[in-house]
């Protein structure tokens, strides 16, 4: 038997470590900030791999893996990079019996070493775009972790292309934070606001980054997403360059994007409630459970074949009208003969549905059905089961989505004044759309008094920053005020 | 235009060298011993985790992530682990700013990291079997490297089980090294001899060492994957216990086993020809390419036409007939202009299928048709392409097993005494089965004297050592002799 799980009105971020540890997500390890991705968080990792390699690929994007040991020299190369990766990096020095010549770094991020491969590979304008991603680990040493979402060694998936102009990296950056909105959405079943970074907050080496902030239960942002729009300065860095049509030697103009483990945290805090972990269809292994309800041992081998019966034909359903994405639909057959005690454990680890299935049902002609994100019993005929699990997976897929679509709206305040928005964080928490100024300072001090930061720049349809005459909120600046949003995030 | 292949028969080594740079699998990293994976050398990758996962998988083993650092310590737990890992290990020593309180090692393997969450995890025989594979990059310092076959970062696969008793884990340490021959037969094309290795050579840490060893094109032994029966070395040191049926507190029984990049090297090795890569058909990211031949502008579209055409003919052509285990055939359409030169590429970089499609051509209602691994130019009419493509892929998997069967077994040698086996190994390289005292200090004799080391001990079907009356080959010692394998090795 499990422990209890935390309500969340009680410690949220209790009850987020409870239901990662209870539903076996993930461990604590004995290396500070490291953590272990057990079988079940790791199979939703799978998961989300299959569905964004899909749509990488798609983007005409090519898997490739490049060494996780990176020269210090090479970081040092580009100036605002090192800045902002040496209090983070974790150092070899000292390998095969000896201290090393050149330190090594282990990698928080790939652009240099990737960029040295990119000078040597890159002759021509016949060469770009090239377009490259690897799956990867990455080390960043973190003093505060948490489970997935921040935590000293991650797994994550980082782009990196070249392009022969400014306009073409920009596209393809706008494209692939637009690849990531839709998969956050569709198979995370997690909305997000798109936005851009401020320059406080753009990744160290970028001429600009975009970002996806989704918003958790609790009302805090969580950066879910990035891609950067490099321009040339890694380029100039490790001298990349191309023969352009014009006969000219050009630097190339790059982008990088990523995503991480913290998804499976975001999703987490999106979805789940006081029972354990709520799965988008989408992201489980398993998608149903059928339980045999066996009240006497006589009994049993008529309940099991009618279970396995049915465990056939919903998994030899029509898979595709189940749910577009997902390659089949999985059916675990619990065999335990202690069956009941185990609700728990399912509603625990977020199994879609539950079917349970004893005698008396068998001679009705049904079975008890239950959604997870519902928790209400229904009985339903045995013919109907196949089709109707495919539909309530479909269902379950948008209603989270829709679910968590407006909890995010009711908590996105719009505020045009410092005070009201000090206190309505204060009270309420969620997201603040507020005019804003562009000003650094003012944007430290903000942080500095109520732990809120700049999640994102809101952007039209041309992903040009969004325009307003109001005042800014904090400095009462008049002219040249954007949209932006404010939380405090994870 | 590509630069020259070194011929296998002038220097093979060059050959295999030339192969790997010009086909663009991988390329030298500018940290010593690193290498980056290209896309080309990854789409292999890509294939192999996939038929390896469904593999892993079907044995009941699930996946999971742990921590790419192990505190220094854990690898001095097991006295025979530290002694073979500690000359290889690279060290963190400073990361987040400061020196470490204590030292982080890079995975060389992860037993000791996995087994301090094992001892955590596992509590009672209810928990057991236990059955752990992780995807994982490892670090080995290595004085001398070579792509893809010995290199400082490897990616691997290293299952980690833990059993109830002695006997299960054997049971299960044979069924995966099973799994391997059967993987590398049947996926790779790559006939492989099992068997089990000495305890100069066994896993440091293990009670027992089986391995799958390939025979490259020149006669010298890979050994392509390792399948080890820790026993409770590992589970003392961490005090894995459980509480078995009886009551009792015992030490769980343990495997790990691995394959890694490697087998893209022997892959290459066992297959590839003067021209190129000649790529096994399953492990093909893409199976057919169409070439339109346009020699007057004015005949393009309909070139253009009815290569689009057939393109959508063969990939839509039912795939599971094509080839059982793969899951779609790709097919590019080239659509460049001067496509002839092409020709050159396509054979480099190791398409299964190679079809041409003119004016004439069309007219006559053919294309023309060339494998790979062939070379012949076949005229197929065009009806007949869809089902010809999936049949030639279906046969050229069989028949690179077959050929590569048969070199095998040509340069399986059986000899008596040393001196001849001296001699033949000197002259025509290759596999040599001997009738073996089981002497360390005659082991690494012939290892001194021939750089020729003992690939495995030959087991019957009950993995037991196959007995001889034969006297050591190398001792003449009469009693107690196993039959064994001895060659030059990657």
């Amino acid at each position: 038997m499990a422990e209890k799980i935390t309500p969340r009105t009680e410690d949220f971020s209790q009850w987020y470590q409870d239901i990662v540890l209870q539903a076996k997500l993930a461990d604590y390890s004995p290396v500070k900030g490291c953590m272990v991705i057990r079988p079940n968080g790791y199979s939703i990792w799978e998961r989300i791999q299959k569905e964004m390699n899909d749509r990488i690929k798609a983007a005409g994007v090519r898997n490739a893996y490049f060494p996780m040991l990176i020269p210090e020299s090479f970081i040092k190369k580009e100036a605002d990079h090192v800045e902002g990766f040496a209090p983070q990096v974790a150092v070899v020095t000292y390998a095969g019996g000896k201290d090393l010549d050149e330190k090594l770094i282990l990698r928080p991020t790939s652009e240099t070493i990737i960029n040295s491969m990119f000078a040597k590979w890159i002759q021509s304008y016949r060469d770009l775009p090239l377009l490259i991603n690897q799956w990867a680990n990455v080390v960043r040493w973190e003093m505060r972790t948490r489970l997935f979402l921040r935590t000293t060694e991650f797994l994550w998936q980082e782009g990196h292309t070249c392009h022969a102009t400014l306009d073409d990296a920009e596209d393809f950056t706008r494209k692939m934070l637009k690849m990531y909105h839709e998969f956050s959405e569709n198979v995370l079943a997690m909305p997000v606001v798109s936005g851009m970074k401020s320059e406080a907050e753009k990744f160290a080496g970028a001429l600009r980054t975009y970002c996806i902030e989704a918003m958790m239960q609790d009302g805090k942002a969580l950066q879910a997403g990035t891609s950067h729009n490099l321009a040339s300065n890694f380029a100039k860095a490790f001298d990349t360059q191309f023969l352009d049509k014009d006969g000219k030697q050009k630097h190339v103009f790059q982008t990088s994007w990523g995503v991480s483990t913290r998804l499976i945290g975001g999703m987490i805090m999106t979805h789940s409630d006081d029972k354990g972990l709520v799965l988008p269809p989408m992201l489980a292994g398993t998608h149903v459970v059928i339980v045999p309800i066996v009240p006497k041992a006589n009994l049993a081998p008529a309940v099991y074949e009618a279970a396995d019966k049915l465990a056939a034909e919903i998994a030899s359903h029509s898979l595709v009208k189940a749910l577009p994405y997902v390659m089949g639909i999985e059916v675990d057959k619990d065999d335990t003969k202690q069956a009941g005690w185990k609700f728990y454990e399912y509603e625990l680890i977020g199994i879609p549905i539950r079917i349970e299935l004893g005698p008396r049902d068998i001679e009705k002609g049904q079975a008890v059905f239950t959604r997870r994100d519902k928790g209400v019993k229904e009985f339903i005929p045995l013919a109907e089961l196949p089709e109707k699990v495919g539909a309530e997976l479909r269902a379950m897929q948008a209603e989270l989505l829709a679910k968590a679509r407006a909890h995010r709206d009711q908590n996105f305040h719009e505020v045009n004044d410092f005070e009201t928005f000090k206190t309505e964080l204060e009270a309420k928490g969620g997201f603040f759309k507020v005019p804003w100024g562009l000003d650094r300072a003012a944007e430290d001090a903000i942080k500095e008094e109520t732990k809120a930061t700049l999640r994102c720049i809101l952007l039209d349809d041309h992903f040009q920053p969004i325009q307003t005459k109001l005042p800014c909120f904090k400095t009462g600046k008049k002219d040249g005020n954007v949209m932006a949003v404010f939380a405090r995030s994870y």
